[in-house]
C-alpha cells in the first residue's frame, strides 16, 4: 500500500501517518520526491486501513498494491480449477454448453427443450423456477413446482440441472433439486445470499453484476469461497453501457482477464449479453475463441409464446446450427465440446 | 404499444401479428407508411406481451407507450406524497436531513454523533448495523447489537432511526428497532427483500441501484408498494460511470425527473454520491436547490478511525457548517429545514 | 414517426399537432388509446421535424420509426460492400490484417516491423505520422516526414499503408502518401474532417468513437458517404465503460449488429480495445469468430522503447503466433486470411 | 511514479527496471514488501516513461503520482483565475449567465432573443453559426452569415458574443466576430483545433467531452494554455451514461472537483446537460449552489420552430423566471449575478 501525501503536507501530517502505520505493527517506508512525499506500507494490513489513512489530514491518495481477493486469485492457486457438475467438468479442455428455457413453464416445454438441446450437444440444462423480474406484475416463476419439473426432466434426460436461487432462505430447497446453483447478476452483491450458497455443497454459477468491475466479481466469488465452497464458475453476461442496440454489452475481454487473475472457470451467456437471438450464435463462437470454458444459452421451442425472454431465445434448430459452429471454433483453438 | 414491422415483412407476418393481438382481446390499429408497417395495440396489455410480439417473425421493434409502473406514478396519484418517519414528515415543505455514521461502532460513538448532528439540525439518525461490504474480510456490522444501540440512542436523543436491512429474514428484526428501513443500492433489485419490506409497516428508504435507470428504480418502488406499503422515499446516491475522480457520479437531474414522473419524495446522499468529504457540502446544497426533499449525510467524530467510509464522512463541525449552507439555500427556494 | 401525447393533452393540443403535420404536407394518423393519444406521421419527414414536434405543448415523446442513416444502411444496399485498398479487398471472404507500430518513429523501426508483419501474414501496414495525444507534451508524431517513411516502406515491402489524418487541411497531404485514411475515435464526430475525407478518393477507416452508439457511428459513415466517397470501412476499437482492468471495453457484438444494419465492412482493433498485449490475441480470435472482416493490430519490435502505446504492442514473434490462431479460427468459420 | 513488479518478477527483471530508470538520469527507490517489489521513481520524468516501463518484462503496473496537467492545475497557480469576455469577468464573485438560441437562424430571431435574455439578466449572448450536427442532412448553421448576425446583434444590444468554432481553419474568422470561442464537446480532443484556439487571443469556452474524465478535460485545457492562451473557461455539459430519461447526465460534482484541482473558472450548461426544458431551471439552480461561476442556457422565442434543440430551449418568459431563482440561490451562497 502506498500513501501519497498532498503537495502542501507538512512534517506533522507526515509524522502522524508514519506513527499510525507503526502503531499497527507495520513498517513505513518514506520517500520524498521533488513534488510529493510518498509512504510505502509494508506488512499484513488490517481490513479498512486504506480508508482510515485516506481520512487523515494531508493525505491525497492511498494506492493499494495487491488485489483484494485471495482464494479466488491465481496467485493463491496457479493451476486452473475444474468444477464438477453432475457428470461434466467445467474448466477442463472440454467446453460445456448449458442450455434451456429462461423460465420453466411446464413439463412438456421443459422436456421438449431438454431433449432438443441434449441431442444438439448441450451437457447441462438451464431453467428458472424462481425468476427475478423487473416488474412485480410479471411472471415470477413456478417456484418449488418448477424445481420438481427440473428434477423430473433430469431423471428422464440425464442432463444435470442449473437453476437460480434468489434468497438465502431458499438455498436449501433449490440445492435439494438442482445440480448447480445460479446466482444472478442482480444478486452478485447480495452478500447474505453469497454466504449461504458458500455454505452449500452445490457448485455455484456466479453471474457478473450489471455494472460490476471484474475485481468486484472476483470479490463476490471470494465471499462464496470464504465460506468453504470453492466450486465457483464465473459467468460473463454483459454489462450496462450507453449502447442501446443490444440489451447489454457482452464484455468478452473479461474472459482472458479473469483467466490471468483467477484460477476459476469462466463461461459466457450470449443470450442476456446481447438480448436478441440473431446475435447469439456469433457471440457464442466469439466467446469460445476468446477462451471461455462454456456457454449459457437460452432455448425455447416457441419463443413467441415464452413467458420471459422470448426475443433472445433460440429455437431448437437454430441452437443445433449454432452448436456446429461452436464445435468448429472449439477445434480451431484446440478444444472440444463436452 | 406500437409494433414496428421489418422493411421486408409480408402479409402473412403482418396478419399473424394482427391475429395474435386480437386473440388477446385487444384492438389492432394498422398503419402502412412508405417504408414500414406499424401496428398500434389498444387495450389492457397482459404482462409479457411486448416480448412475445417481439419474438414473432417480421417484427423489428416493439415500442411501449406507457411507463411500466403504476402505483408509483404521478399519473396514478397527482399530488405529492408525504412519508412520516417518527416525528418528521418527508416530502412536505421542510427539508429533512438524515445524518450519522456509516456503521454503528459503539454506544459512545453513536451518542456523540447523534447529539452533534441533532444540535446542528438533523431530524433523523442514520447508522448501519448490517453492513453490505465488498470484501468478506471487512467489518460486517454489529448486527442485532447495533440495532439495540440505535434504539438506545433514539431513547436518549429523540432522533428517529434509519438503518439498512440486507435480507428478507431480518426485516422483522430490523423493523422492531428502526423507524425507517433502508434498502441499499446493491439490493435495489433484490426482489424478495423488496416484497418483504413491502409487507412491513415501516417506511422504506429505497436507494437507487449503482447502474439503475430511473424507470427501474421506480419499478423497485412499485414492488414495495404492490405489497401494500406505500411509504416509500427514494434516495439518489450516485450512479456508476467512467469518471474516477469521484466514487460515483451523483445524478442530481434524477430529482426533477422523479418529481415529474412520480409522487414519491426523493432525498439525496452526497456522501456515497461523491466519496470524498470535501465534495459533500457543495453537492448537498446543489441537491436542495434541485428540489430534493431531504439529505442523507455520513458524519463521524473521528473519520480516520471509522470502521467504514471514513474518507467521505464529515466531522461534526463541518456538518454544522454545511447545515448553515443548507438552511440558506433552502430559504432561497422557498423551503426550510425540518 | 410516432407522436405520443401526454396523458392530460386536450383537443387543442392534439389539433395543433395534427395541423402542424398537415402543414408540412405529411399525413397524420390519429389513434386514441385508453390512456394516451398517439399520432402516426406518414410521408417524407423534413430534417428536424421530431425536435419541433417534441417542443410542442402536450407532446410527451416522439418515436422515430426509421434509422437516420440511408447510404450506410443495408436497406439501401442489401449486398455487402467490399472496399479495395491497394492490392487487397476488405469485406470479401478473406480476412484482412492491418498491422504495424502505433507511431512511425524511424525508417529502421518501420521497415523492421513491416517486414515482420508482412511475413507473418499482414496484408496492410499501419503507422501513425500525425498522432492525437492526450497530453500536449507527448510525442506528436513525425508528421510529413512520417508519411514519407511510410511511402518508402511501401515501396520496399509492397504493403499498402493505412495512416491517420487529424485535420481537414491535412487530408490532401495524407492522401498523397497513404492508401487508406484513418479517422480516429476522437474524431468520429469531427464533421469538417468527415466531409473532407468524403471528398477524397481514398478509402476511409472510420473508428468508432469512445462513447459512440452504433447508430452515431453509422451516421459518421453517412457523413463521409454523403460527400460521394462510399469506400468506408468501420473499425470497432472499444468503448468507454466503468471497467478499469482494460483500457476500453471491446464491444464485439457491434460486429454482428453492424452486419445486420449496414452493408459496410467492419474490422476490429484489439490493441486499443484492450490496452494490454496479453489480451490482444484472444480478442483477435474472438473478433474473427464474431464475423469481423479484418483486424488492426499494433506491433513494435521493442515495445519497451516505443514512443507510444508500448504496453499494448505485440512483439513480432507474438504477432506471428497470433496469426496462426487467426488462420485456424478463420478456417473454422469458413474464411481465410488475405 | 511507482512501478509495481509482478509477484513472480526475479532479480534480472527488477535490475532491468532499475537500470532503465538510472539511464534516464532519474533516481530509483527500491522497496521490497512481502508479496510485491515496488520501485519509486524520483526526478523529472520524460514523456512516455510510464508506458515504456509498463512494457518491460516483470512489470505489473505503473502508478503515476502527479496529475499530468501543469498550467491548468491549482498547484501551478493557487489563486482562482478570472477570464474577461467583453465587459464581464468569469470566475469572480459574480455569476455570469450566457444565453441565446442553439442556432443563429435570422437577425429577427437573434435580436428578439438577445433583448429578452439581456433584460432578464444574461451577461453574454450565445448562438451557433457553425453547427456540429449528428446527421449530414440536418441544418448545419448559417456559417459566416451567422457570425455577421451575431456581431450585428452585439452592436445593437451591447451583449458580448460566444460562438462555436469547428475547425482550425475557421478560428481566425470566428475570432474576428466573436468575443469568446466555444470548443464543443465533440471537439474536446480535436487537438489541432485546441492548438489553434490556443494561438488566438480570444478567451475559450471549453466544453467537457461526452465521455471525458475530468483529467482529460483539464488536459484539453492544457493544450490550449500550452500555446499561450490562458483565458480558458471550462463548461460541464453532461456526460454519457446508461440513463435514458435525460439526454446526458449532468455531472455537477465536476464543479467542486475542478475547483479543487484547477484555478480555471467553470460554468454549467443545463440545457445540453438534461435535454428537456422542464429540467433546465432546477439544474441551473443546483449548478449555482454547487459553486459554478456561470451558466450556459439555450433560449428560443418559439422552440417548436427552432432549427435545432427546440425541446431543451426555454421560452423567454421561462428564462426570466429561472433568472429570479438563480439570483436567489446566488445570494444564498454569497454571490450575485453579473
Amino acid at each position: 500500500m502506498i500513501v501519497v501525501m498532498k503537495a502542501g503536507a507538512g512534517e506533522p501530517e507526515v509524522n502522524a501517518v508514519l506513527d499510525r502505520i507503526e502503531e499497527m505493527g507495520l513498517q513505513a517506508h518514506l520517500s520524498r520526491g521533488e513534488q510529493r512525499t510518498v509512504v510505502g506500507v509494508i506488512g499484513r494490513k488490517p481490513d479498512g486501513l486504506a480508508d482510515r489513512l485516506m481520512a487523515m489530514d494531508g493525505v491525497e491518495r492511498v494506492v493499494p498494491i495487491l488485489q483484494p481477493y485471495k482464494l479466488a486469485s491465481r496467485e493463491f492457486r496457479p493451476e486452473s480449477s475444474r468444477v464438477r457438475v453432475g457428470a461434466v467438468e467445467i474448466g477442463g479442455p472440454e467446453i460445456v454448453v448449458i442450455a434451456g428455457p429462461c423460465s420453466v413453464e411446464s413439463l412438456e416445454q421443459l422436456l421438449e427443450t431438454a431433449q432438443a438441446v441434449g441431442e444438439a450437444g448441450a451437457a447441462l440444462l438451464r431453467g428458472g423456477a424462481f425468476k427475478p423480474r423487473t416488474s412485480p406484475y410479471a411472471f415470477q416463476g413456478l417456484a418449488e413446482q418448477g424445481l420438481k419439473l427440473l428434477a423430473q426432466t433430469r431423471a428422464q434426460t440425464g442432463l444435470g440441472v442449473v437453476t437460480e436461487v434468489l434468497s438465502p432462505a431458499e438455498v436449501e430447497l433449490v440445492a435439494a433439486h438442482a445440480d448447480m446453483l445460479q446466482v444472478g447478476a442482480r444478486n452478485m452483491q447480495n452478500f447474505p445470499l453469497l454466504r449461504e450458497v458458500g455454505r452449500s455443497r452445490r457448485p455455484v454459477l456466479l453471474k457478473r453484476g450489471l455494472s460490476a468491475t471484474i475485481e468486484e466479481w472476483l470479490m463476490a466469488a471470494e465471499y462464496v469461497m470464504s465460506e468453504g465452497n470453492h466450486q465457483v464458475v464465473l459467468c460473463e453476461r454483459g454489462i450496462r453501457t450507453f449502447e442501446t442496440a443490444t440489451r447489454n454489452t457482452l464484455d468478452l475481454s473479461a474472459v482472458p482477464v479473469v483467466k490471468e487473475r483467477s484460477h476459476l472457470p469462466v463461461v459466457v451467456d450470449p443470450s442476456h449479453g446481447t438480448g436478441y437471438w440473431s446475435l447469439v450464435a456469433p457471440m457464442a463462437l466469439a466467446a469460445v475463441a476468446a477462451g471461455a470454458d462454456g456457454l449459457l444459452v437460452e432455448v425455447h421451442p416457441r419463443p413467441d409464446q415464452a413467458l420471459s425472454d422470448g426475443p433472445q431465445s433460440l429455437k431448437p434448430d437454430r441452437f443445433a446450427q449454432m452448436m456446429e459452429g461452436v464445435r468448429a471454433v472449439a477445434r480451431s483453438v484446440g478444444r472440444s465440446v463436452a
